[in-house]
């Protein structure tokens, strides 16, 4: 199946919009159109939070209905299949260090199912560093060193590495002068170290902090950072290992269909694809309105993310401090390309391109089938790409990281994505102190449940399974209070 | 409530059998006593094992009879609560590492129920290594550079301290050259490398060794060893952070508790405590005689432990494979031993006597209400004690170690455990080449699952209820597909 999200160039095809994934759903609705459906509960949006959601509480007996604006399951993790070959259009890697998602891989015996991104055994088995001073190759060790040695000085806050400000990365504010950190951006942050950095260790420390927020060194909130450094084990060699090593052999989408099924395995499933929501209302139950139809519910999980919150009308109103935490939003705007390319030899490649290059980290993630290398690469907002927009650029973004012969090229562009408006999730300096709570928060008869405000690995799968567990038992625990 | 497991010795009351726990479950039954009783599953067992294949079956619906020879929950893991202080009998520490443990942990909004067991802060803030050579004390940063030193020659059998030859900590075998590993003993192991090994690294590393085991060096599986190793980030500092850091401020059975409570109020929890089980019968339908009675359902889940496998007869009996598994059986045979005692500055000290001490292993864990040190300590079979029969010679043991005024000494001996007869599974080699394949085989509609045989953090917590969870869901799906 084709979905309507992402894009695929090709020099005999051109640019055309939408991709193929296992994810797009057939038929797309299971409602007979006749039954009015009355649900123990509708979850919006089926990202891994909400089909987490929908699973939990389909198997625990509730009656659902998921609905959801795309075509597709996954939200921001999905992989589209192309000649045999998954593409990750978002979320990718997974692994062991993050418990939620390691649960489900584990559960649904899937732990053989995993292979490995970055590879450094042969052909042009180095790393690329390109900056205002030119560009420079070097071996992957020498990368490790220089971005080892950045990072320790950028998060070395408390002579430990970390570990004293933040020695409990699934305990939001466990150690409350954290919060120092959250007035701060990378920015300010790499401005009182500056002075320590090498001109390589100062690029390749901009390029490392961009590929993680997707955002500008001026948005991106110090605080997150380090929480992300702490969830790795204050390490580098633990960046690598869990933020970009494990990926499914078979792509994003061949778990989240696990999920999928099994919820729908239970008979209690009711889903509606393409189908947007418009309106929550809370009254005496609560009434979804959508594409015309509305669905009442005793309960609503809404799993949709922080950057479209505010396109649903709520009623009665969010409370300010969720809207004001919706209106600010997260920054990433990341755009995701992959290319699929002719040179075999550049599959143990990697480089940074800081910061001229509207891509500017980039490796070899695999080999196609027909040999061909697969390299994916991320733009950031300090120089904003929409690929689509002249494809012959972003051609030649891809090309300026590194030589290459292209064959194909995907991409989703999640900066312009209406169910998404960016990509996975990073905050800007000071949201979390002044809007965590206020997101996590329930409103009513109302759960908002996302990644997006995760405690532990916030912003990955693990934080949206970590939430639509959390959303599914709160919501099973209220209606069996009710019985 | 007190359970029958467990003692306790204080000067004025002596040494009395049984401890305070709030695991003790009243009533012990909630059967009725007149209904026969027909059930989708009966899980035998209500350890983490069987607790989370019971609870994960009777939320998804399934009608769940859980059999229990003890008087409480946990099994290998359970808490006693005295004058407010909860001793931990058996499994204590878990990490946000551990992912099926901490999942269940965030899904109980528990997080931030945890405490830091060793606290290196204050007082006698050092550590006493006592050896054939004499005793020593030193800080802890010189016993950390020891035994991570020691710990780097023992596991570096590629040239990457085990990183090459056990890259996926959650896939047995995952390189086959690591089968060779369990070829060897500790003790083979040891012999390799003691030529470059300081008598002080040897003697670390022997009681560092046989606090994860509690076997004999001999016996003790290096495969196992690595395993742990690979599981703790191949890294000292993960060692210690994963296997003694964190643990719950109220107690295991705290956690338990939530687990046994969910189960219940789905309404399709029947259970009942003081139920030895003596025979499973596998016939049209699984029929389990426990105590004179017999209950059938359409599937069973064992949930006991490897030693005591064999104390159930089987009809069909068990295949040869599994059979000669529990015969062979584990080799942890730990005595762990609580003391609390009046001397406040001891909540920093550690130490390690090896080989004349019976109790091998001790450190500060803790301060009581009353403001006196926890020191909990370990002994294994290297030199075996047995704490009740000789109280003396156990509290001489503990004042050995450091000397110290006993008020409470508290303790379990798994190695006389009726249910258990060993503590956490430590293999001997080649146990888990041979039979752990036959360990994890269901036999007919009988499904064995422990954390004996877990594939991850086996002998863990975490191992128990990725095999409740793997045993539930193989029964589900298998009644699903009945239907």
């Amino acid at each position: 199946m084709t979905s309507r999200d992402g894009f695929q160039w090709s020099e005999s095809a051109g640019l055309t919009k939408g991709v193929p994934s296992i994810g797009v759903i057939e038929p797309a609705t299971n409602l007979d159109g006749t039954a009015a459906g009355r649900f123990d509960v509708i979850v919006v949006g089926a990202g891994y939070t909400g089909l987490t959601a929908a699973r939990d509480a389909a198997v625990a007996g509730l009656k659902v209905l998921l609905l959801e604006g795309r075509d597709r399951i996954g939200g921001r993790s999905w992989s589209s299949n192309i000649n045999g070959y998954p593409f990750e259009m978002g979320g990718t890697w997974v692994s062991w260090g993050q418990p939620h998602v390691w649960r489900e891989i584990s559960r649904y015996q899937m732990r053989d199912q995993l292979e490995i991104s970055q590879e450094y055994s042969h052909g042009v088995n180095e790393f690329s560093l390109g900056s205002l001073q030119g560009r420079r190759t070097m071996s992957h060790h020498e990368e490790d060193q220089i971005i080892e040695s950045a990072l320790k000085k950028f998060v070395n806050v408390d002579g430990e590495y970390g570990r004293k400000i933040m020695p409990f990365p699934h305990s939001e504010f466990a150690v409350p002068q954290s919060k120092t950190f959250d007035t701060l951006s990378a920015a300010d942050r790499l401005k009182q170290i500056e002075h320590s950095l090498t001109p390589d260790e100062y690029t390749g420390l901009c390029g490392f902090v961009l590929l993680c927020s997707c955002g500008t060194l001026e948005n991106t909130s110090f605080y997150e950072f380090l929480h992300w450094w702490a969830l790795c084990n204050y390490s580098y060699e633990y960046c690598v290992e869990y933020l970009m090593k494990y990926k499914f052999k078979g792509g994003q989408s061949s778990f989240a269909i696990k999920f999928f099924q099994e919820a729908l395995d239970t008979g209690n499933l009711s889903y509606a694809f393409n189908r947007r929501v418009s309106t929550i209302k809370d009254e005496k139950e609560v009434s979804v309105e959508s594409e015309g139809e509305t669905f009442t519910a005793l309960r609503v999980i809404s799993a949709v993310p922080l950057n479209v919150l505010n396109d649903i009308s709520f009623e009665p109103p969010l409370p300010d401090g969720k809207k004001t935490a919706a209106n600010t939003g997260h920054v990433n705007k990341c755009a995701k390309v992959h290319a699929e390319c002719r040179e075999r030899e550049l599959r143990s490649w990697s480089g940074i391109d800081y910061p001229k290059n509207k891509l500017a980290y980039a490796f070899g993630d695999g080999t196609t089938p027909s040999g061909n290398t697969h390299i994916v690469a991320f733009g950031a907002s300090h120089n904003h790409l929409d690929p689509e927009d002249d494809i012959e650029k972003t051609i030649q973004a891809l090309q300026t990281l590194v030589p290459m012969s292209l064959e194909r090229v995907v991409f989703h562009n999640w900066a312009k994505d209406e169910f998404a408006k960016g990509a996975w999730f990073f905050p800007p300096p000071m949201l979390l102190t002044n809007h965590l709570e206020d997101m996590r928060a329930s409103h009513g008869r109302v759960f908002f449940a996302n990644s997006d405000w995760a405690v532990g690995w916030r912003s990955f799968i693990d934080g949206a399974i970590e939430e639509g567990t959390r959303a599914a038992l709160a919501v099973i625990n209220e209606l069996k209070r009710r019985q």
